[in-house]
């Protein structure tokens, strides 16, 4: 463990929260971006995970738009020149980031991952533009490890270093390290890696076969270029335990309700980094809480992982139709558990078929109130509660773009 | 000024170094890439910079091949994990760094440009394999500026960025700074860049001319891979302030014998970095030192800039001929006090003339050494002292390779 804030005991942790999260809400409240938003919140009663979904949802996709009317962090954060780094990510959206104390939190990573002094980390995440390499350099000066900044590209010579280097650890992509073992085979020059935090895209159970069988110990994590170190895997295929310096919720995409246990939706996180407060920041991304605790010791909740883009938002018959709508949908009836939007091609036209859990209320009743809830008119069947798949998915776009 | 040593007084710096210098060259001498070279040394007998020239020198050129032997630092420095980084230069050769402290004391080069806290920086050196980025990163954090790592090309993003964030100083080559401001110029974006702190190419004076008349102020260094900073601008055209970290002399290319003031020779550096002692490290670089003080209160040392390239071996009919070479000439005969190689061709054959600065030598008795020591026959021109051109070529290639 890097820090005894992972071994806490739930109601340990929950305690920390109560005293750490209204300081962190009446921060937010008197930065001018969440003026409005928060402007009704009294913080002190916001002392807990079930408090904070009182609150509204602040979408990423709103951040570049906040973003370009009061530049450049849109009223989110502290003073520009109170950081040391700032980044661009596309869009543009800028995100902000400090140089001490391992802001992006992501040395608890590195160190499930064993990285430590005496490692040679090749990083092979970029540093230009993008917080990524500065929040691998971060977590490194936190482990203790040694880094040699690669960035992308130029494989043979990466090559060539982690052979003249003796790199031990390897973090960037999971893909890339394959791409570093083959080009070290070809050229005939052995490597030392035996350790890779990998994150940025998915890592497929293949893959990290591969890399077992080759004597490297592989895994993952999940990070934002807004948020750094969400969540990452201590043991292989067990889950990922989230940071303590953050607060998760999965909710329903478009709502800022949150789901039950083991349900896919949308993660949205709570940061509790002082300069830099995001409340209930909806990333846009599915997973779901994996129920139990980790076997390696750390009590924090845990997610299955990355399991899609919650951003379902699609067009149909040219009207825009978003999760937020059928959220909407859902809460026009008692009854209604859950609905997803099927949109598919007939004889050239968009059809719009809901698919809605429900107990007691007549596809007919829905169907009236789809003009007027998501704009579009369409035909509902309706399915007994709990048949529809646990996919996170509430808008399911079947039509073929080939 | 970043710190008071700069503005020491010349006999305050002198027994500084008496103090310093010692415990050095007893620090090098326990590394196993200088065991041979240092040997004999009693490095208590090193003092100042007289006594360092009775040191060998340290080619540069011979870097990779001790590396190579030797991986990665070529038993010159401490051990790879009591760094932070390590960079990967071409040849290959490998350039430990740290963290802590402006290691590569850039900050007071950014400190005469006058950035410091309020700035916003914009990075335009690259980050990847090269320490370039992290020389500035650490300059950064000494002055107290926020960096946006830039890296290099992606100048239409760049653009967006500095018109966004509002930068204020640019860090890179001199060059690229042009690139960008045109590139704002035609997206019709404002910058408000007034600050420029470049290296790593020649600034011309009518680039500078050109960013003064937009209103910014630009300032140079000389830095390396391997020594980080070694002089920095403070005020335009008066020469570059050698830095407070290192010892710098000006040899006659070729050899360790240090020139007259305002002669143009190699730039050998002396290291104080404890974990990384460079002694007498011939970097290659011509220039000179410029006779006098700067006005703006410091102290040290100056260099006229860099001056092209010492390096001047050459082939003349299939032999290598070499600066040591030529240095080894003027040793044979009192009286001779340098010769310069001048290479051409004539009927498709190579001719060598050697113009020798003698007095009381026959042209003859040195053409009849010439087959011993530069191993290829040639005519001799004898010239007055003090009448070749100072520009600190030894080695003349005239032949044309069109």
């Amino acid at each position: 463990m890097l820090d005894d804030l992972e071994t806490r005991d739930p109601e340990r942790r929950a305690a920390d929260l109560a005293a750490i999260l209204p300081e962190q809400i009446a921060r937010a409240k008197a930065m001018p971006g969440y003026g409005q938003a928060l402007a009704e919140i009294d913080p002190a009663r916001i002392v807990g995970v079930k408090d904070l979904a009182t609150l509204p949802v602040f979408r990423k996709s709103d951040l570049a738009e906040l973003q370009a009317a009061n530049a450049p962090f849109g009223g989110l954060s502290d003073h520009i020149s109170n950081f040391s780094h700032v980044f661009q990510s596309p869009g543009p959206v800028y995100e902000p980031g400090q140089i001490e104390g391992d802001w992006w939190r992501m040395g608890r990573f590195l160190r499930a991952v064993g990285i430590g002094r005496g490692d040679i980390l090749q990083n092979c995440f970029s540093y230009h533009m993008t917080p990524a390499g500065q929040m691998v350099e971060a977590a490194a000066r936190a482990v203790g490890a040694t880094v040699f900044p690669a960035g992308t590209g130029q494989t043979e010579l990466q090559v060539q270093a982690a052979h003249h280097l003796g790199v031990t650890a390897y973090v960037g992509t999971p893909d890339y390290l394959k791409t570093l073992l083959d080009a070290a085979e070809a050229a005939g020059l052995r490597l030392r890696i035996t350790k890779a935090a990998v994150s940025g895209g998915a890592l497929f159970p293949s893959l990290r076969a591969g890399y077992e069988a080759a004597g490297i110990a592989c895994l993952q994590a999940y990070a934002t270029a807004d948020l750094g170190n969400v969540a990452y895997e201590t043991v292989p295929d067990q889950g990922l335990i989230v940071d303590e310096g953050i607060v998760v919720e999965v909710v329903r995409p478009g709502t800022g309700d949150p789901v039950p246990v083991g349900e896919v939706g949308e993660v949205v996180v709570t940061t509790l980094t002082p300069e830099y407060p995001l409340i209930r920041f909806a990333t846009g991304d599915l997973s779901a809480v994996l129920p139990g605790v980790s076997t390696c010791g750390r009590t924090n909740m845990r997610l299955k992982g990355w399991m899609g883009r919650a951003d379902q938002t699609t067009k149909v018959r040219g009207m825009f139709v978003r999760p937020e709508q059928v959220a909407a949908l859902v809460a026009r009836f008692d009854g209604l558990v859950r609905a997803r939007v099927v949109v598919s091609r007939k004889d050239e036209k968009d059809e719009m078929l809901v698919e809605a859990e429900a107990a007691g209320i007549a596809a007919s009743a829905i169907e009236s109130v789809l003009p007027d809830v998501l704009k579009v008119r369409g035909k509902v069947s309706v399915v007994d509660p709990g048949t529809l798949p646990n996919d996170g998915r509430v808008i399911v776009d079947e039509r073929s773009y080939d």
